[in-house]
């Protein structure tokens, strides 16, 4: 059996850390709004979590989306928790855009365009900003 | 302005139906166990909903979640709230296994392998008893 990354690495840039979960940036050129809520526990299933675990999850997902529409205006939302490859829980939170590279198809899909200048130089503010502004969100007490 | 296919067509097999949501089943050939929880009133984000009404839709997709990892002990669940052709809040919970056509890549991805016999044909259970299995989850109490 292989070593799980997501037990052994952070998953990507670290953007909030909690007792249960911790919130990462996928460094990734073609859609660089794309952040992940990893459960820190070795799980694979959403519903492997107890009821108030998964809406503990589910918040941090809310307010990560939450962030994502207000900073950036995005086309659409996408979220998903698969994991085929990776199976540690952990949620994709995705800011999509109608001129992005592979949009309306799933960032899984295929390719639809070539973005020039790159995706991040077209967001209203630097990833640095964003980051902060997802760590301030995540910050304010459950529920909110 | 076109017309939103969620608002005006049920999306799928209807299996369940609550004021709220619905539940269907996609007809998919390589991805049998391939549910949707549709949200009846048309908004785009699940950011869209009320935090009580994002729970009540989250419950929903844990117990067609339980019902196909119980009925058919996938390798994998995939989760998704994607809605960039239609955008009109709708959750994808399909069971995924080693076997199908395309895992480990999502069902949005590249074909990994052909697959014969079909797919339906090796779940362990008929499609009509696994949407009653669904139908029944739903039909219990929220928050069960």
């Amino acid at each position: 059996m292989s070593v799980c990354e997501l037990c052994t690495t952070e998953g990507g840039v670290p953007v909030v850390r909690h007792a249960e979960f911790r919130v990462i940036r996928a460094p990734d050129v073609s859609f660089p709004a794309f952040y992940r809520v990893v459960w820190n526990a070795h799980v694979a299933e959403w519903t492997d979590l107890a009821p108030p675990q998964r809406s503990l999850c589910m918040q941090a997902v809310a307010k990560v989306e939450t962030v994502l529409r207000e900073a950036l205006r995005p086309t659409k939302i996408n979220l998903a928790s698969l994991g085929n490859v990776v199976p540690h829980l952990h949620w994709h939170v995705i800011a999509r855009f109608d001129w992005d590279s592979h949009f309306p198809q799933p960032v899984w899909g295929p390719a639809q365009r070539a973005v020039d200048p790159p995706a991040a130089q077209r967001l209203p503010i630097t990833l640095e900003a964003l980051d902060a502004r997802v760590a301030m969100a995540l910050a304010a007490p459950a529920g909110d």
